[in-house]
Order: structure tokens, then sequence, then C-alpha cells
């Protein structure tokens, strides 16, 4: 059965009274051509000695990281590079730059690369600032302990080089947890980079199909969080606001985020995917993911994320087009994005109007659409938008047949944390039909 | 002569090269109804033990202070209330208010009131933070000194009452400095509140006349950083990111908020104003207040808050409607709104193409508008709606005659800090003439 968002208001009622609010924060952001190059003055001006540099080994060789180098040098910033990140992150390498973090003492971290890089950038941070804390002290609960993070922690500094994460504004590190093949995460405002260097110069080193993956990833960021349960319905409500989760459901303030990013998602994606050399599209993609992660930070995102860690997670011999990586892999973007037809089909009865809304920003004319059909529009839109993207058709595409669904199922268990913010409740059947109506999309 | 902003560009052209960034920073801010029923918890998680409340005379009675009053008092925490803040601020009332912070030795400032009380306290936490400091040292050249805050402050938390501000965002504090009769400010990131509580309940104590002229703030907010001069053609840039202005001309990031918050007022404010019980409105204007807030925070003002400036420095006789207080007073929404048709008429060349967005957001038809005539019509836009809203008209309604115009010319010389982020560059002789055109509106 259905409920609408005021049903569910009133059927949450006095959970809801008084304890649950919105709360806006993000990185500070700077944004420009070229403003990597400058990031030595604010190390300097942070009085940092001895800096941490994560990156990943192909980008160490590319214009990004050499920008920074060359920026810490001019400086005179000291600093040491670990290269050794993992492109969709695990425990395991996780744990190694958390070693590595430790085994000096880091001042100030800098991330340069993707969501892989600054994510395990801000689990190093946090590790190597609580040296006695067991790893699964801070993972959300219920794979790990989810303990608020009371200590200080060191400036970490992301500078992006893919226009997806939005990593550089949120308090979330996610990676796969080996033991239960599933992705999980860390979420804590504590963890949040101190500055994102927004520098769209970056994103010309992209390859096409990394383009294309990652602006998926803004987009479902974009969707998720516009729909995601309102903050006023969210439950439970603990009172005190410090033990507020990070993602807190849609509200006013992260709904200008969301929708400003779909309109320019709407508007750039297919150019910056198609020309390389597109700075204007390139740019606007890179600020999207800026903004629909200072949305998605704030508000959550709910069903296709939740079900893309197992997605991700229980990869066979899957090998993604243009990634250079020597392990199986649905890049985390095609992941989130190969279920969101059947999602946004689903969730549409709770929201009919901003279905409806997120489709007419994608294309589609609703002049005569009825609400109860918001769901099929959407769904056909976003169907239409992935086909002129080349995206590989369906989870068959990518390795998987139905057969795989009771382990897609269980995967998606433990991701409440996001799972929790679909504007509708469901069931395992409901997670079920989901993965089986994005076996194949086209 | 007028110049488009891409031959500016090139004039200034190497000035710019790498050292003009926009970077977007502001407070964290909590939204809710009720959410200032919560205070006292967030002031207990801060570990504050000696809270120093500010207001003043008026609201000191009225629900806003009442509710964290409870709050403080429900939590066990202790406090002072200063409820001396004058409205519309001048040095000596900064100063006494400082003197009050530095009699003590509180640990966390609350501010719980419009822009005045909000920029008093951020005052009076930098003067009680640096005992030494000359109240010039960080007052805005050329009045002051203008030297960088380089200390530690104290948490404040802001709560405003008014919705037109937007000071709960802002690095920015604004007062009359009597020596000169000429409003000047403070302007650091580093006194930017903690946490802005917006809880739009507070709204409904605001008087009609006292909505209408913050709102008038929040349009003006929004118009001005939509408009600004592009961040990347303002100059001097200093090549150190740490010595570069709050106010760093409009971005993509601030065009999201100022557009929005144009949407608002345009769709809510007239609303607001006419019916105090108007709870959905008043929330609206309240949220606009706080994304104009961000807007303005990041790119800055120009000629209306400007020549704002001395309007109301220079005030007579007259007596604001709806304001309690023992002065004559210009309100501040009201000095910067009155020159707002002459201003945009005369900035629409440099940017047509904001202007006639600016317009059709607030009601133009522009379709068969020429961009040579965006001024006038964004100008008549604006007439009408002030009309609409009762507005007096003109200087000459608040006072001023045409002999007051070179008084007011020259008080707004030194205002350069905002006056320089407009698109066009103006003479003595412009500024003479938009007051002129200022002393009437219908």
């Amino acid at each position: 059965m259905l409920f609408s968002w005021q049903q569910r208001a009133s059927i949450h009622g006095s959970d809801c009274d008084l304890s649950c609010f919105c709360q806006m924060a993000s990185s500070n952001i700077r944004y420009g051509e070229g403003v990597s190059r400058e990031i030595g003055m604010d190390l300097q001006n942070l009085g940092a000695r001895n800096v941490c540099l994560m990156t990943d080994r192909n980008l160490s060789h590319l214009p990004p990281v050499k920008a920074v180098l060359e920026s810490l040098s001019k400086n005179g910033v000291k600093y040491k590079v670990y290269d050794n990140v993992r492109v969709e992150p695990t425990d395991t390498s996780f744990k190694e730059a958390i070693s590595f973090a430790k085994k000096d003492s880091f001042d100030v971290f800098v991330a340069v690369g993707g969501g892989s890089v600054i994510d395990t950038c801000k689990a190093a941070n946090l590790y190597a600032c609580h040296p006695d804390a067991d790893f699964l002290d801070f993972v959300n609960a219920p794979i790990g302990k989810g303990k608020p993070v009371t200590g200080a922690l060191k400036p970490l500094i992301a500078v992006p080089t893919t226009a997806g994460t939005g990593s550089e504004t949120t308090g979330v590190a996610i990676f796969d947890y080996e033991p239960l093949k599933a992705k999980t995460g860390i979420a804590s405002r504590a963890i949040r980079p101190t500055l994102g260097i927004v520098d769209p110069t970056h994103t010309l080193s992209m390859p096409e199909r990394v383009t294309a993956n990652s602006g998926f990833d803004v987009l479902c960021h974009a969707l998720e969080s516009y729909t995601a349960l309102p903050y006023n319905q969210r439950s439970p409500c603990p009172p005190n606001p410090i033990n507020r989760p990070a993602y807190q459901g849609s509200n006013p303030i992260s709904d200008v985020w969301s929708r400003h990013a779909l309109n320019v998602v709407a508007k750039y994606m297919k150019r910056a995917v198609r020309d390389p050399e597109d700075l204007e599209a390139r740019s606007s993609m890179h600020l999207a993911s800026v903004f629909a992660g200072i949305g998605f930070g704030n508000a959550g995102v709910h069903l296709c994320h939740g079900m893309s860690y197992p997605i991700a997670g229980n990869v066979k011999t899957h090998s993604a087009m243009g990634y250079n990586v020597d392990h199986p892999l649905v890049p985390h973007g095609l992941s989130v994005v190969l279920t969101s037809p059947a999602v946004f089909n689903f969730t549409a009865p709770m929201c009919p109007e901003r279905h409806l809304d997120a489709a007419e920003i994608l294309g589609a004319d609703i002049r005569q659409v009825k609400r109860a059909d918001a769901g099929a529009v959407l769904a056909d839109t976003l169907r239409q938008f992935l086909f002129e993207l080349q995206v590989e058709d369906g989870l068959r595409a990518v390795g998987y047949n139905d057969d795989d669904i009771p382990a897609l199922v269980k995967g998606t268990i433990p991701q409440e944390r996001v799972t929790k913010l679909s504007p509708r409740e469901h069931t395992e059947e409901d997670l079920t039909e989901l993965f089986a109506a994005s076996m194949k999309l086209y």
C-alpha cells in the first residue's frame, strides 16, 4: 500500500515533532581554471610542514597531480606521495592507506583524484588521528559500530579529477567490505574536506567512459536527493542535533542544489561525454558534481545507491571500458544508473510531481501526462538518455543473470542507511522485482 | 564609454590570470519550524559554560528570545543577556557591546535578532577575542585599517528574526561610523557565524513594514550579486588566496543562490508582507534571505548597497513606520531599494541578459524586448513592484532633496569595497545622476 508524503507525516506524527530539521553544510569550495596551481599557498597558509598527498597510479603521471606537486615545490611545502589508492577501494586498500598515514606525522592531507582517492584519504586522516580505534569503530552500522567521531582531524584539501563523486563536499567515504562482498562506508561531518579545489581543466584528462559513468553518478545524486524522503518525515529523529545523520532527507536547501545539478546534467552531459575538448561542458559537469554533492551530502541518496553497492561488490568478470585497472569492475556511476529506470518507476507514486519535474528537466514533454504515469515517463526518459550515451544494456550486460538476484537483494539489505531514505517503503520482494526489471533496459 | 564583460576581461587581462577564483563559503544553516528551541543542546554540545546572548530591547520580550532562553534554561546553560543593541548600529553602540563582551569570559556568543543584532554580536566576539586591538584595526579601509583577522574567535550561533539581512551566513558586520556620517563595516570570513538557526516561526513577529523593508534587502542582495562584476574580472587579484576579499564578484556558485532567491522573492514577498499569518510565504522569505545571503556573501553587492550607506547615515528626521526606535531612521532595506530602478537602468548595458533575466523572474514579459532596453524594463518592473508594496516615493519621501546630493555622493565614495563590484565603472557625476533619478520613483 502506498502512502503520500502527507499521510506519512501523520503516520510518523509525534516522532518528528521538533526533531527533524534540515541542516546545510558543505566544504568550502574554490572553483576556477588553474585553481589547483595555488594549493601550495593554501598549504603554507595552513602552516603545513609535512603533507600527505594521496592519489592513484594512473593519475600520478597526469597533469592534475603534476600541477599540484609543482605548486607544493614552488612554495617549499614538504610532502610524501601515496599513489596506491585502489579504484573502488576495499577495507584492505583503506587499511594500507591508513597504515601509510599512521607511519608519519602528517599535518595536512591532500587528495588528488576521483571519489576513490578522496574517500581513501578521508579514512586515512580519520584513523591516523584516532590511532587506537578499531577499523570497524567508525564504519556504518550494521557492518561497523557507527561510533560518532569526537576527536579533531587534520585539514584535508580535496582536488577532484572526475565530475561525479561530489566527495569533496561530503562527509562520506565508501568502500567494499570484502568479508561480506558489500559496499559500506563511514559517514560523519568530521571527515568532510576542509576545502574542495575544483579545477575544470582537470576533467580534460578523463576518458569518455569515465566521463559518462561519473556523470551518471551526478545524475543519480541529483535525482535521488530530490526524491528522497522529506527531512521532516525521517525517523528515527534523535532529539540532540549532534546525533542526527549526515543524510537527513530532501529539504528546501538541498532541493536548490539537486534541481540545479539536474538542469546542468540535462544541458551539458552529452556534450561533455562526446567531446573531451569541450571545456564549457566539462567545466559545467564538474561544477554540477559539486552542486549535486552538496545536495545529496545533506539530503542523502536512496535506492539506486543502496542497490548499486552489491552490483559493484559482486562483480564477476566485467571489465570496464576506459578504466586502466587490474581487477573486474562495474564503475560506481554505472552500477548506480543501471537500476534508475526501475527505481524511479517504483518511487514515483509517493511524489509524482517531483518525478515529473525531473522528467521535464531531462527533456520529456509532460504537458499531457497524468500524475499516475509519472514513474513510467521518468523511466522512459532515463532509458532514452542512457541509450543515447551508449550505456550497457542493463545488469545482464555487466555479467549478472536472474540467479544472482538473491545475492544482490541480500547485499542491499545492509544499506539501510541510504535505502531508508527512499520515499517509498519496500520489501525484499520489491527489491527482487527492481533488480529483475533492471536486467535489460532497452 | 561602455565595455561589455568580454571587453573588460581583455582590458584587465593579465592581472587576472590565475588569481581570480570563486570560493563558496557559508555558515552551517539549520532550518525548521521550532528549530530555535534546540539551541540549548547545541550549546551543551559545544561545551558552553558562559554564553553571551545579544538581542535588542524590542525583541527581548518577544517569542524568539523567549524560546531561546527557555532552551538554555532547560539544558542548564549559563548565560548573560545584552539587550542594548541599536537598530542600525553605530561605532558607539558596537563599542558598548564590545565592552560588555570583554568584561566577562564568554565562551560562546548567541545573537537573536535581525542584521543589527547579528552584526553587533560578530563585532563583540571579534574584539573580545582581540582585546588589544584598536577599534579601527579591523574596520574596512579607507575608514579603518582593514587588518586581516588572524586569531581564533569563539563560536557564534545566529538566530535571525527578520528575513532580510542574511547576516547569519556572511562574514560582514555593518555599522554607522558617526564621525564621518558614513556606514562602513568589518569584512572577514573569521567573523562568520558557526551556525545559523533559521526558524520561520520567528518571522511571524515581524511588523508589516519590517517584513517589506527586510524583503527589499533580500531583493537587492539577489539582484546586485547576480549582476556584480564577474569573479574573473575583479581586480586587484591578490595571488595568495588568504588575501582575497570576501566579496569576489558574481560566479557560477553564487549565481545559483542569487537567482533562486530572486525566484522566491517574486513568488512570495507580496504575500509575506500583506499577511503576517501566511507561514508558507514568511518561511519562504526567511529561507530566501539565507539563500541571498550565501549569494551576496560570496559574490558581493554593489551600487544599491554602496549608495544606501549615506542614505541611512545622513538621515535627518525620517521616522520609520513599524520600527519602535527613539531615533530618526531610514531602515536598511528601504535605503537600499530606493535607488534600485536607477542603478539597474545604469548597469544594464554591461550584462543586459542578466538584467532581462531578472526582469522576467520579477514578472516582466521580455519576449519582444531588445537588449538595449534591458535597463529600462528592469527599472520599470522594480518601480511597479515597489509601488504595489507601497514603498515611499523615492529619496524625497524620506527627507532628502537635491541640495543633499553632494553629501550623498561624498558618502558613497568610501564604499569602494562594494561599489567596485558594479559591473559598470562610474564617476562622481554618474553617482550624482543616480541619486537625482532616485528622488522620485512613480
